[in-house]
C-alpha cells in the first residue's frame, strides 16, 4: 500500500477529485458556471439545506475556488454572494469534460441536462486537446508521460 | 432531498465520476494511457494486490472502458492483457482536464509526475474547449447551457 499512497498524493488527479469529491460541490459549481452567485439563489435552484451548503461553500472558499463578497440591498441585511476565482473558474474545464464524457458513453433517455455553448456565437464547444498554437489535436496524438517526479 | 437525487441521475458529471471515484481506477488508466496492457505490467507498476487489480479491472470492462484480451508467450499459459476502448481512450480528456488543474491549483514541491504532450512533435499540450473548427476558445467564452431535460 506504500506505493498507492505515494501514489495518491502525487498525483495531480487524485488533488483534483478531493476537492470534486463530494456531488454538492458538482451541483454548486454547476450553479455558478451557469452565473449563479447569491447564496439564496443557490439554495433555491438546488433545493439543499442551508447548513449543508454553507458547509460546502466554506469548503470551496478554503480551496480557492470560490471567494465570498457581501452585498447588501436596501432595507435589508448584509447577505453573501460566491464568485468563482481564476483557479474555479478553470474548474469549467474539469467538469466540462466530466460532463462530456458521461453524455457520450453512459447517456440517459432524457438527453444531456447541460449544453457547452459558446457565449456569443452560440456554436457547441466539445472540450479537447490543444497544441500551444490553439489547434485541436487527435486523441490518438495525445501522449501521457512520465516525468522525472513520478514515484518509483 | 429528491431534488438532489434526480440531480444526481441526469447529472452527467456524476454518471463519470462513479467510473471514476476509485483512486486505483485512475492509477489503472493512467498506466493504460501510457500504453501498458498487460496484467503482470500493471500489478508491477502499481504495487497493488493481485485480487484488488482483478476487482478494478473487472469494474473497468463492465463499464466498457477497457476490453479483456487473451496473449499467450511460448511455454506459457494464456493470460490477459487489457485495452482501451473507444470510450476509454476519450477518458483521457477527462483525466487530463483533472491532472493540469490539479497541476496548476493544487502543485505539489516534486512538480507534475505526468507530462502531456504531442506524440510525435512532443510539444506540450492542453485541454481546452475547442469550437466545431477545431480552434481553441476561450474560457470566458464557454456557456453551461441548461437544456430542456434539465430537472426542475
Amino acid at each position: 500500500m506504500a506505493k498507492a499512497i505515494r501514489g495518491g498524493e502525487t498525483c495531480a488527479i487524485a488533488r483534483t477529485t478531493d476537492v470534486l469529491r463530494d456531488p454538492w460541490t458538482f451541483l454548486i459549481l454547476r450553479e455558478a458556471f451557469g452565473g449563479v452567485t447569491r447564496f439564496s439563489d443557490l439554495r433555491a435552484n438546488l433545493g439543499v439545506a442551508s447548513d449543508v451548503l454553507t458547509q460546502r461553500l466554506d469548503s470551496l472558499v478554503s480551496a480557492q475556488v470560490l471567494r465570498r463578497e457581501q452585498y447588501r440591498e436596501a432595507g435589508s441585511r448584509t447577505r453573501s454572494s460566491y464568485h468563482l476565482t481564476e483557479a474555479g473558474a478553470e474548474l469549467k474545464i474539469a467538469v466540462a469534460a466530466l460532463q462530456q464524457w458521461g453524455d457520450a458513453h453512459l447517456p440517459v433517455e432524457c438527453g444531456p441536462t447541460v449544453a457547452r455553448r459558446h457565449r456569443s456565437t452560440g456554436v457547441p464547444l466539445e472540450v479537447a486537446f490543444v497544441d500551444p498554437d490553439g489547434r485541436r489535436v487527435d486523441l490518438v496524438d495525445a501522449d501521457f508521460e512520465r516525468t522525472a517526479a513520478y514515484p518509483t
